[in-house]
């Protein structure tokens, strides 16, 4: 009998908020690696929110889950199989598995990861996509000056909380925005913000920016977006002239029936949001960190010995088991965890 | 008795559409020159879009004209009296002596303008501020390739025909968008433009949508925005990835109570464009020429000697007399005008 494993399949595209019926758990053979390819038991799984849009089949910039298609994820375990000589069994690999425990690669996919060095965890967040995220928005599109004033949404997240740490490292005021009076303390304690606002103290966008115009004097020079809504338009009009806006994501709006439609806040009515841009000439700019994975490396070789040594700090909030992603997967989704989400599969 | 000239003050700020009312025609002392300053007589001055936007007090780039002020507006004549070296009398000179007939500046803030090499007309259009900024947004911010597809609002404008003539010349598809059939003729015929729309023959922006996907078979690389409403409605979610739109202006708001005010629009509620700056990672960016004109000779350097010999074309619509300038300002913020909007004053 062939050996088995476990995966979450996409059983049904959500409307509005995934509910349970939308995932399938299932069971299949493990697969057999061939030519150069890698076989690696998952130990822990990513969860990020981009994932709930590839459940909508809205055109974007990847395909969608297919119905009945595995869950996509980033995911690190250790290898058990190899028909490669950069692997060998034993060895820790990250790659994109899906929600699965076990996973086929090929060997040019897969990035190494070394246990001693760091937790292998770390190449899920703070040293992986969101952490690089976090980085590269920051230093490449916000373009930061020390002095200036970064206001960072999500501020506990993955990204976030990257993005707050390195603004610290150059030199800026940085505020951040959360969901919670305890993700605000942890922003602060933790990862060091000057200042952290929750979002949810705020009934209004116009009393949330009241609220930050007093912990940002001097204006707001890089707003560093992945929510949307009401932060947003509590931010914009408080941006100074030559304002930065890098956008890797809008949290808020994913669950609207796709990003994109049905999002309340009349605060920002486009007319107002292009008058901003426009006389106070911000340059605002959609990315996605898989185009520029060419700076991987240099994120990697500046940040992960700051990750070692403790200089940058990382949260993890830890699921246990693959039948419990999809419960994980949604409370995220509502802002439930604090800091990245994680499964633990073994 | 001193010699009298004729200025037009603001004489109330417009509610909506600027009306007869808001200005007044007004006699005053010609100025003397002091140190360093030169007396001249204006020939032909400007009416830009931009000048409705500082009839209102609302915060924005640049200060609001006060009450009673001049008129703001740059404008060319002949310098009749100098106290500095760089200028004699019978010299062009352009400066910003606003709606008036005369006018006193530092010669270190006039730009000497030399009727031998082009009309000195141009020196408020397509070699001046318009041209400049058309030049300038499109090659540094639009950041064009050919092959690209370039839309342009207000084609026929003094800025959208020198970005479409740029853009042209750098091996763009250039498509026009302008009000009226007229315009179009002159946007293809005179501009070389591959093709232009008339926005005013297209309902809504979906039909107008309609209308450019077909002349943009391969999706929009740059937006040169300075309307906004239904262009901007039909041209967003036309952009390919990684666009590009630069933003100078938005007429088509100017009158709403002030730019931000009132736009009725639906195709762009908020959610839809920061969905397409962000799934399609596109770089959205206000700009004031006046924060560049470093860059100023190098489009001289560039542009002039194009102008001189007809291979950059341009078209002005010449009002008559100081008195009709509230006149052709009020058309040219309805699209009255056909190019360049000047009034000629001697």
């Amino acid at each position: 009998m062939t050996d088995q494993m476990r995966r979450i399949a996409l059983a049904s595209r959500p409307s509005g908020a995934p509910v349970p019926e939308n995932f399938r758990l299932e069971t299949a053979d493990v697969p057999v690696p061939g030519d150069n390819e890698v076989l690696v038991r998952v130990h822990y799984m990513s969860l990020d929110p981009y994932m709930r849009g590839r459940m909508d089949d809205a055109k974007s910039y990847a395909a969608p889950v297919p119905i009945g298609g595995t869950m996509e994820a980033g995911a690190v375990g250790e290898v058990i199989a190899s028909n490669s000589p950069a692997f060998k069994p034993g060895d820790f690999a990250f790659g994109m598995f899906g929600w699965a425990t076990h996973g086929v690669a090929k060997a040019n996919l897969l990035r190494k990861v070394d246990p001693a060095q760091v937790p292998v965890t770390t190449s899920l967040g703070v040293l992986g996509m969101p952490g690089f995220t976090g980085w590269y928005g920051l230093t490449d599109i916000g373009k930061p000056k020390a002095g200036e004033t970064l206001v960072v949404a999500a501020a506990t997240g993955p990204v976030g909380s990257m993005v707050g740490q390195v603004g610290k490292a150059l030199g800026l005021r940085v505020v951040g925005v959360a969901g919670g009076a305890d993700k605000c303390k942890l922003a602060v304690e933790t990862f060091g913000f000057d200042a952290c606002l929750d979002h949810r103290a705020y009934g209004t966008a116009g009393e949330l920016r009241t609220a930050l115009a007093a912990e940002c004097p001097k204006g707001i020079d890089i707003y560093f977006e992945n929510v949307g809504g009401k932060v947003l338009g509590a931010v914009i009009p408080l941006m100074n002239p030559h304002g930065r806006i890098p956008i890797c994501g809008m949290i808020s709006w994913y669950n609207a029936g796709g990003l994109g439609a049905g999002a309340s806040d009349q605060d920002i009515t486009a007319p107002g949001l292009w008058r901003n841009i426009l006389v106070k000439f911000l340059s605002v700019q959609g990315f996605i960190i898989s185009n520029h994975f060419n700076r991987f490396p240099e994120f990697i070789a500046q940040m992960a010995p700051k990750v070692a040594s403790g200089e940058i700090a990382y949260v993890e909030d830890i699921a246990e088991g693959l039948e419990n992603a999809p419960a994980a997967f949604m409370a995220m989704l509502k802002g439930g965890n604090m800091g990245k989400q994680i499964v633990k599969l073994i």
